[in-house]
């Protein structure tokens, strides 16, 4: 496949997806917005894919919507819906909307925020599943200065990684927040000079290739993302019937047969 | 209107309320909570206000129920019930509650945390939108060691700030809680030296004021408040409503226009 | 009761729960699972227990599943299922499963965190109401690196501690986390040297046992565990009923009294 505003490699197991406007700080499109998409569901296709990067090119990571689409829309007087597509019919309906279906991936996605971070390109971050940052990433919501609301679910998944309160000053105030503070609020895992931010990120990456069960991971980002929407009840309903399946899986016989063995894993993701 | 135990001005389109009982640390007794409410609802319903700060007299914030009433109460073997009256019926029957209405002003709230805060007045203070508090501050929660339990939405409020664990040490031991681990559990946004309190307040209030779009203030916050007790799609059928019509709005034409024409925003929340 | 694999007993007020197989890290059996649920049950009937401290002997505190138990598990390729029984009918069926039941016990449960903390071990652990750790303690979901999936609630309880971000990290990297970063991220809330750790949790547990109404912390503690499940709403039912109940109670009278008599208080728990 071949892709126009973004990029798409496959090295050690790990996919990068790297958007590709840096002239426009990768300012969102429909296009790219097609092309993440079509890249999201070839890396999820391919047995040899176990975890997604998804960085920016240039010194940008995602400057938010695109200000002439914004322009377009207003002088239109408002915007024609896009239909929800499923990326996973059997997902909850919470992934199955238009830009929520990063949780219906079902390997880890990993933002490698190397600049500038707004709007909907925040909203993206937010449903990775870890945020490693270069020092120069800057966030902002943007949204409450520009007239509009908490878009594309940022109302939701905010709180629930930097709390009420913080999320509220960052939404409400529209303000820049800087690498220091985006760690201290917990809005990124880490932080990391420019240089360092990508060898890091294929560093944890490929641990988690290596080390780490694939089939673990496919059953935990599923647990973990339906865990905010679940008494403990329901949760406990899923972990149990996950563990014993678990317990009668290829991982498992390997997880536990390499540590007794003193040697690295070779799980098959089965 | 006139007050017997707050002061209510409005300044640069924030409204200051003051609980106005320095000599008790502006212990809270029915007046006060009737009064506070009044202003609440003046704040709302005036077209100038677009922030409201919530502040105490003198050295303290709120030092909780005052002593006197407990005596009473305790003397007379309980509490005569009152009812709760919704500041706006249209809102979440969670938000129409005697003691848990601030959500439902549709207008932000900011806590300007002076000086000790306990008991009742923490749980209005955590029903604020943000916290920003004097180095000061003392923070306790009071009522373990009265032999009450976590009121007024306490056990609800506290975890969704400050986590779990956290929020039961505070809650089970009732200690008190300086300025600066407050800020470390994230129980405040942001702390200064007393004088600096106030100025920093204004400031940061202003700001929401004149570069946030009232319209987007309104709907963000009801949008936070609301999203801990929805699901991800259940808050997405929020968000595309609610962009939808953002963007057939005055706010968000001049959202667009002030940026392109580099000049600052004159929102006029429609 | 005597017990093989556990050690219990009861000082200054505070019961203090033991795992003991020093040897193999404390690493979990169905007997010590049997045993700690046994004194769970003692400490709850006991009236002279107002708080419990769980801990490991010797330089762990529990190393999760014993390793012959996965292999045979593996051996045998799945495990027989063993049936839930609840702790209390009475509460919330979340904490009627076989490993969840530490929030039905209506008394602070504290985690004194000695070494490494892996696997079903972490469960527990993050079961408990607080969790104070030596400096020595290590961390580890395991779970991803053995083939297995997030067990016995930790989907649940791990990001409502640390927040959905972090806990995707630890669960799916199953990497080991020091003491330091655990403090930082809110996985522990306090942490010493080792020499301090049992003098300071004791310490702590002996104020709330003083100092605290165990009326009031077994409401506090029922509040807070179903808080997570609850619309604000629900909980201000809850909140309400109890706060009537509390105001007639003997523990109310004299959390006032002793407040304003100066001196310290002599609670029944009644």
């Amino acid at each position: 496949m071949s892709f126009a505003e973004i990029d798409y490699r496959v090295t050690d197991r790990v996919a990068i997806v790297t958007l590709n406007r840096p002239e426009q700080l990768n300012a969102w499109t429909s296009v790219m917005g097609q092309e993440v998409r079509n890249a999201m569901e070839q890396a999820k296709a391919d047995d040899n894919v176990r975890v997604i990067v998804l960085t920016g090119a240039g010194r940008g990571f995602c400057a938010g919507a695109d200000m002439k689409r914004l322009s377009s829309i207003s002088a239109a007087g408002g915007l024609t819906e896009v239909a929800d597509t499923p990326i996973d019919a059997n997902s909850r309906p919470d992934f199955q909307r238009k830009n929520t279906y990063f949780p219906a991936i079902p390997k880890p996605i990993i933002a490698a925020i190397n600049g500038p971070c707004a709007g909907l390109g925040m909203c993206f971050a937010l449903f990775c599943d870890m945020r490693f940052a270069a020092q120069e990433a800057v966030f902002t919501t943007a949204f409450a200065r520009r007239g509009l609301i908490a878009e594309h679910g940022m109302s939701w998944t905010l709180p629930r990684l930097i709390g009420l309160s913080a999320a509220t000053d960052l939404l409400m105030s529209g303000r820049k927040v800087k690498a220091d503070e985006a760690l201290r609020l917990g809005l990124v895992d880490r932080i990391y000079p420019a240089a360092d931010l990508m060898p890091s990120v294929m560093a944890y990456a490929k641990e988690l290739a290596e080390l780490s069960s694939p089939r673990s991971l496919r059953v935990i980002k599923k647990q973990l993302w339906e865990t905010p929407m679940q008494t403990l009840d329901e949760a406990m309903d899923v972990a149990d019937r996950e563990m014993a399946l678990s317990l009668k899986s290829e991982d498992f016989k390997e997880g536990v047969k390499h540590f007794i063995e003193k040697r690295p894993p070779a799980f098959t993701g089965r």
